[in-house]
């Protein structure tokens, strides 16, 4: 394909998206389809040359979109609102379009600081606190000036972590997020860094003892109302799971895992990490952040918060009576692709 | 933005990237930027109400695009050729039209199910053993046929893998593909499996040992010029570590390995995962997979190789000359987006 044809193409296909956008509640909300269905339509060995786009668009029309469930529907109510806008959709356009990789700064400089700074904006509009997002914006002068030097939110090259001095480490703000592929992985490494604290801490204080040895000593806990994606992190790890049932409002309590640390401390465990929930899958209940907070602040325990359903709503300042406690955790997770209009994948750390 | 302005934008953008391609050779291939330089060159906050799209897009051509290195650049020769390709832009944008999410059968058929056809169809162009692409195409009446049942490549919804019995799993043809977001999760998920596997298995033989003493027992194999992936795997999966050298020709050889594993193993450790490198990052060099599958085999430990970089070469049969062992191994991952010009992410397990 060359770029006449891109121009050609390109644009029917931003009219046939608009087109199904305008249209599609004219589909079924999901496809009636059995499962395998598509493989008999389709050739076992891709064609051996490359087809007209008629062709190929054809294919999508009578193949593909039979099977489509269509998550944009305005009867679509499983799962989650999978938001999707028209400006979200230019901009993965662009960014296609430039074909670039961020991975590193220098990969590209504009794309890796853009997501530092849209990620500062909107932990500010979820008035999150500023142990979580960077403390910059309090003496904005001196950082700007720092950024130019390459010390502030932008890696080092010159040392890695091991041997950056700690008077650096700091000088560095606090906080701060970056976009992961789903609200799993920021389960995952939330987990995993806590697990890496604690392991360095035991391991200092035990310096003779297997890695493993420590490590089954570990256990972490969750709501029983938490994702499946919690209980999979832990599997991960390879870190004890104590599951807590939640009150009779779903909302896991302080009381709840006061009695569960006790007891596992009593056993010999050492508890390292909590997940709590704002906003459950099944039924959008909360757990209470400041009575969890308060204890895993005096157990030195980290508290992560999977906000990936419900945090976006902190948007809204009648609705951030749910934020209470949030200063009291040390990590925060949520999904603008639900509810802020932003598509598939975007979870924020 | 309605669905009219859609239409003008969309289209304007398609033409921008057209232009972009066309006319890429005259920008610096890196940018000429200061680390930190965007931040002084936006505001604080995330406006507070919506901006025109031409504000946005001059923002976008002034601010960013001095930032962004540009990886389709026909004097870019730095990491790696990220292929991109209009069609693969095209198919991108109509993805992110539907907004549709693929996590399970019933999120959209159609979206799971040409995952699958299409890695089977990649498989067999690389040539790859029947060992790693579905036995599938050998029996093609029959399988079509359970293919409706629903017992092939898709999801049973009604048991987990732990309740199915054993006779339905030995009539599920091994082997297909997934599209995973990076070569190094491609990696951490065999390893993650390989772990699961051999635990099970010395659990079944000591089931009073904690699972965290029987981990410390566990110990992985690379060579120093795989990808630091490897490396950071094996740290997440809380194995040991044993890194190779590689002979006068870059190559991981069988002797070598064969020497690490007496050594270990009469040390009472486990080996358990070798991860081999079909074109490594630094050099492009090859393991010795026939040397090493053989030993794996014998061995019981799991092979895995990472073709990230080479195996897209495959597809040639004149250079499929450095495939040879690939029916010993037990995994494989190779990225479309290098070489296949697919655009950035795309790697196949």
């Amino acid at each position: 394909m060359n770029s006449d044809e891109f121009r050609i193409r390109g644009k029917e296909l931003i009219d046939y998206i608009a087109d199904y956008m305008e249209n599609i509640h004219e589909h079924r909300v999901t496809p009636n389809v059995e499962p395998g269905y598509l493989k008999p339509l389709l050739p076992l060995d891709a064609p051996q040359k490359g087809e007209e786009w008629e062709i190929i668009f054809k294919d999508f029309q009578d193949k593909i979109l039979p099977g489509v469930t269509h998550w944009q529907h305005p009867r679509f109510h499983a799962y989650f609102p999978a938001g999707n806008s028209y400006p979200s959709i230019l901009g993965e356009l662009l960014s296609s379009g430039l074909g670039v990789l961020g991975f590193s700064w220098a990969a590209s400089p504009s794309c890796t600081e853009l997501e530092t700074i849209v990620l500062d904006w909107l932990g500010k509009m979820l008035n999150l606190p500023k142990s979580l997002v960077p403390t910059c914006t309090d003496e904005k002068e001196v950082l700007t000036e720092r950024d130019l030097n390459g010390n502030c939110n932008v890696p080092n090259f010159n040392k890695t972590e091991d041997n950056r001095d700690d008077d650096e480490i700091d000088q560095r703000p606090e906080g701060g997020g970056v976009i992961l592929g789903s609200a799993s992985e920021c389960v995952l490494v939330s987990l995993l860094s806590a697990r890496s604290s604690m392991l360095r801490k035991l391991k200092s204080e035990n310096p003779f003892t297997e890695d493993g040895v420590l490590l089954s000593k570990l256990v972490m806990y969750t709501s029983k109302l938490a994702h499946s994606c919690v209980e999979k992190a832990g599997m991960m790890a390879m870190v004890k799971i104590r599951i807590l049932e939640p009150d009779e409002n779903y909302s896991l309590r302080g009381e709840t895992l006061e009695k569960a640390l006790i007891e596992d401390q009593s056993n010999g465990l050492v508890p390292f990490f909590v997940s709590c929930t704002l906003g459950t899958t099944s039924c959008c209940s909360f757990d209470n952040l400041i009575e969890i907070g308060q204890i895993c602040n005096r157990e030195n325990i980290h508290l992560h918060v999977d906000a990936a359903y419900a945090g976006s709503a902190l948007v809204c300042e009648e609705l951030r009576f749910f934020s209470s406690g949030l200063e009291l955790v040390d990590s925060f997770n949520f999904n603008p692709n639900k509810w802020m209009l932003m598509n598939f994948d975007c979870s924020c750390l």
